[in-house]
């Protein structure tokens, strides 16, 4: 089913020095315009707003989780594991590529506002008339429905599904290095080689050598550490309530048969929630900020001033809080009404959440949805869920992390800081 | 004249860890709206295209000029060099700061096309109606002009133009070092620690002291290599090849009075020349890419097609030629007219030059322009050109290299190839 | 107090770059015969039969506490922080130098043997008749008595004694760097340059800005698996044994009389205990190699087993034990002599012990002894010990983790495995 | 031939992250008392008095050989080339392990002293009775023979000897890679992998792919800068003279029956020039150490001063000269006469001479004795040699630099300064 290419194909690539491309399907499918799309949708959405560095694409970011599963599958055959089905490596290979490809500009904030699940775009666009389902077709009529079920978590065999998608997967480890490399934040780094050599095929599962055992709790330290240093920075989080404020307005607007003076395709029928997979693909990062610079301009000021505030980087000021205070919550609404603010706009909480690693119940985290528990493998072919043997593991798994935010308009609200409760002007340290 | 900020910023940075911000007014420059449209300018044009990491943006690489810049003052104050005068911090600093401000999107490109010079735009930045000029003007109603002339390379202290642009300049220290980290390549590290800390003001001169020799003649050799490796790297020259073709379409259509069936404020001014300050300002690469994603539909099949190739990675195809044979040249422009192909557009020689080092005559290289030679002092404070020291430095001085390319469409030169003269099917390997 | 070099002295190192020396005290230190003399011991004792890169030495370890003490002070000053006492700077440069000048060879392990305290013997080369002695005189007669009062946590002002000895003390910053990058574990790294940065001089003590918070649970976590995957290895347990049997059974030799077919006088000494100052100096590495290679050839086999087996590293096969079954060690020893083998020598029973942070009572770890807590500041200028704020380090800092192990020498047991019992060969997976 | 092990047994190494043996003949080798000596000898001699971090061994280096020859291979059996003959693996890998096996303690200044010639003592470890010789003599007796013949660069095979002793061999990359990281200086990086990746087995040679060049070109820089910049630092030359004279001054003591304090056997027959291989293999840097440790306080003064010398780290001072100019070469002799030295001894003169890259006869260095050039292979199977290519290698492979020192005891110099000529004092900067 692998048909090789006459010569393997290589990219330059900073965090994995090369990716190696031998198979012509793989080829072919990166060269299509729904996968080169990817170049124009970065990786960590609006995080570039605080790590400069932070404009790497989910393009690479896609090459870099095919490369990984390629280096465990090429691990499991020349150890010719029993365990591996080894007729499944184009299929994984394949789901690995294409597991993001479904992903559209600023991808987090836009779901929330519009409802859209990437997952289930990425399986339209394997499924529906597309360069990437041509190509797919021609390893085999049945082969997109096999990729797509991977992707779904629904294929036969759950060994293909664990490699593309557990709490220890090629997805996890890629974006974990990557981020951490081209924001420049340490935090990280882990010992790849190490646990790529200590991943094994199991009865249907993939799992972890016992004697990498301190990799994967190095692994799982940088996962936390990456997290509330860089996903759930206040700046990131500060700019994601812009982007959304942005759509919301524009749904508004949109509702109310406002004219806007700037208005492309996509994103009208995106505001209609009547969207095809053609005009889909047509979205990108580039689009939104050339739009979003259009409506600079535009004569609801609402809009423009979230619009400039978006592409000029003035974002909310934002103040940590003890706990949700819903009471107080209230009362500032009325507070910024009395102080010519908005709060339904001016105004927004925000409760960022983690936990390092979940043992039984993982459904917290919106990505670690139904991932199953790292199980380590002893010699005497004994399977142990990872936090019975490693304290440091079994120490942080219980913890619920939250923290409490208010972001609001720092430059509106001083000139009346005189007018606020005291209690406002302490919880803002105004 | 330095005003402090009360806590020092700190940026984040892959190439220098941390960016230090201690000054009131480089931080209002930062802020503004014209320094952070550096954010959607890439520092290397469509070098992405070649090397997935490439990303980087213009801002990243201002803050690290202006980083080298404010170490480089700092080494010379901490040692309290006579021939630093002190009083030219801040405009050292800002002129680092703001060198690349002019820049356009895929500005080389388009500079070639729309005989724009990004320098003379820099000047306009500052001294014309903008946030920088006004943060400017704060500190002193002569400083833009003063930070212009610096710009302009005619400030009446050399040294604080030297500081700013020569051979061995903040500039191109930070390029060498952020290019070859975005790009994964290793060829562009050298131990610029080192060679910061050999630099030395001396009679209106940067000088390197001599016992840096070894440390700069690495540089020259990651200079050298990354021109061979990245810059010139001929898929990215025939992606800007596209580009330059790009416009060169768009140009002959709006002289020919086509209608577009998309078209944008800033663009139809830059194709007409007459574009003012305020619309320069809103050209970005992301704009860019959004034109070609609607060009991508337009009428003209020429437009179109080559917006299409551009957006989704389907570049002219290259070989090597030995040399520049003009007949062959001639005859080819035949050959590719009774295969129906358009020889304007379907075929580009191309032939990159460079030289590592420029030792008297330095007007070789486009941005080697009167650059000054670099000058070693040793011990007894006499100096000498470096080359005369270092055997290694003399060698490749003399090396004027070029490489002959020429691209084309491939796959529509192929179902033609019996109708191709023999020397031209030779030449390009076909 | 300060001299300054004429020019600043600068060693290439490749763990901070570059150590700067730049007064001349400093620079006579170093170069003092008992300062060197710390090139011949290793900072891992004999770590290096696990981890072959791991052959440095406390010369350059002591390079390094001296050049993160020197950036942490030079820190305080560009800030001209209050609570730091300036004049104090050349007598913690010269206790952080000078902090291990008494260690002698395999210090832990003769140690352990021989009841030798290296703080006391660092004591005495600093008060003693030594060059190190000398050159402190002539900063004041009464320095040699102040530097050897930090040693011994006496000194008057508690800031200095903190700044060298403490959990997050350059000490500690410089070795979990250091054995990091000569093993070449990854485990060890973490921000220093983010931790040096966020160090404070409060009322006696050091302590660290909030916000660098995340960078010490990182350094936490780096020393937690630092301890486990490299201090406490097996392997390098086993030579540590190898190591104290053979000092054990000299010493026992000598008590009886037995003529040693090689002696040199520190050695005797040494197994006397009565060495003196000029004789412990004498002690290094590659004298206990020398004596080894000559006794490998001794008539005592017991000592000439023992002595091969360090140099050609057939060291001591180990089994990982569940608990400390005193019964089972007890019936061990006889299964042992039955045998034919020595109990006191053949076998030997091992429980490394580690806690990763210490909160109110630090007595646990022979390191962390008196030790106090690490404590962050906020910008209320209120004091918190970490583990109220971390959640992570309050998760791991109650661990009080221990293994068990066994060693024995597997050649000589296996040919008789069937008269064990049942038990033992089930402890020893033999 | 090749016996595998049950489990690959894997070594943590800073250079290439991990080595892997995966065959039982390699694994006993490493386990032999004579490639476990190599840990007692370093890769650099006297460097680690320039360099304190060069303190990493030949047993390292010999690791580090091994594993680029394995990878070498191995990439060679992936891709099935025709031209590597597959029944040579094991030979290779024996050889590239053990390549080294046979130098002595400082083993370039012992060998000029000596004239002991380490190939000839590797191939009589190989030959003689030894542990090594066992083990190979296990796969086959005619096996120790096959080694010894790549060693002499004489087996039938020349491509075997190319893959062990080559102008770009696997002992050259790792000394680069290694001895850069050890000292700290980053000159000697390149990117090994690509090379790696660029070798092909071509007619009996090793060549490279000739999209490989600019590595090469890359790795060639690297090694004149690790020659200039560490190799023939003038400070680690200067304790090179120290030793030698060390040996020189025991050489010509025992020729004139001087009774020594103090003598180890192996010592004594080094000196007599009647030493046999067992005692051979006694000899280690520690032992040296220890011995001169001894001889500090001998009766003979010349040799107790150079003794505490090289101990204590008191080398002799040097100064750079124009040229080498024999007149006053002599007349400085008898200066020295004149203030009481002995010139014999109290001064040296050294010119070091490298030549980065040998093009056609490659007698120049020591040990590029014979090493054939680097051939490049295009896509049309046709060879060149690099420096036809290559305009960079072109230009450097000329030249032939040397430098002028001469060294002497300053301290003994100075109080005589006033006697010494003016062209002396002028020579000497004093």
């Amino acid at each position: 089913m692998l048909k090789e290419l006459q010569e393997e194909k290589v990219f330059k690539d900073p965090v994995h020095n090369s990716i190696y491309v031998q198979d012509l399907t793989i080829w072919k499918l990166i060269n299509t315009p729904e996968f080169q799309r990817l170049r124009r949708i970065r990786q960590l959405g609006t995080s570039y707003l605080t790590f400069h560095g932070a404009e790497h694409s989910r393009f690479s970011h896609s090459l870099g989780v095919y490369e990984i599963t390629r280096k465990i599958i090429s691990q499991f055959e020349r150890n010719r594991y029993a365990d591996w089905p080894q007729e499944e490596k184009l299929l994984s290979l394949c789901a690995s590529l294409l597991h993001d490809v479904g992903h559209g500009p600023f991808s987090h904030s836009l779901e929330e506002i519009f409802h859209i699940d990437h997952e289930q775009w990425t399986c339209e666009v394997i499924l529906g008339d597309t360069g990437i389902n041509q190509i797919l077709r021609q390893v085999d009529p049945q082969f997109p429905e096999k990729v797509a079920s991977v992707i779904r978590k629904k294929y036969e065999k759950p060994i293909v599904v664990s490699l593309v998608s557990s709490q220890l997967d090629a997805d996890r480890m890629d974006y974990l290095l990557r981020d951490a490399y081209f924001t420049g934040v340490n935090y990280g780094t882990f010992d790849i080689d190490r646990i790529l050599r200590m991943l094994r095929p199991y009865k249907g599962k993939i799992v972890v050598k016992e004697s990498g055992m301190h990799a994967v709790e190095d692994y799982l330290m940088s996962r936390y550490q990456m997290y509330w240093q860089v996903y759930f920075h206040p700046v990131t989080r500060s700019s994601e309530i812009i982007l959304r404020q942005i759509f919301r307005r524009a749904s508004e607007l949109h509702g109310e048969g406002y004219e806007f003076g700037f208005m492309l395709p996509p994103i009208r029928e995106l505001l209609e929630g009547s969207i095809t997979l053609h005009q889909y693909l047509k979205l990108d990062e580039a689009m939104l900020q050339t739009v979003f610079g259009q409506w600079s301009d535009e004569r609801d000021e609402l809009l423009s001033d979230l619009c400039r505030r978006f592409l000029n980087r003035q974002l909310y000021k934002y103040a940590e809080l003890e706990s949700e205070d819903k009471n107080w919550l209230e009362s500032i609404r009325h507070e910024w009404q009395e102080i010519g603010l908005n709060p339904d706009y001016h105004m927004e909480f925000d409760t960022p959440m983690d936990s390092p690693y979940a043992i039984y119940k993982p459904g917290a985290l919106p990505d670690s949805k139904e991932k199953p528990p790292i199980l380590l493998l002893n010699e005497h072919e004994q399977l142990t869920e990872i936090s019975v043997k490693s304290d440091i593991i079994r120490s942080i798994a219980g913890l619920h992390r939250g923290k409490y935010y208010i972001y609001y308009p720092e430059e509106r609200v001083l000139p009346h800081v005189e007018k606020l409760s005291l209690e406002t002007r302490k919880k803002l340290s105004i």
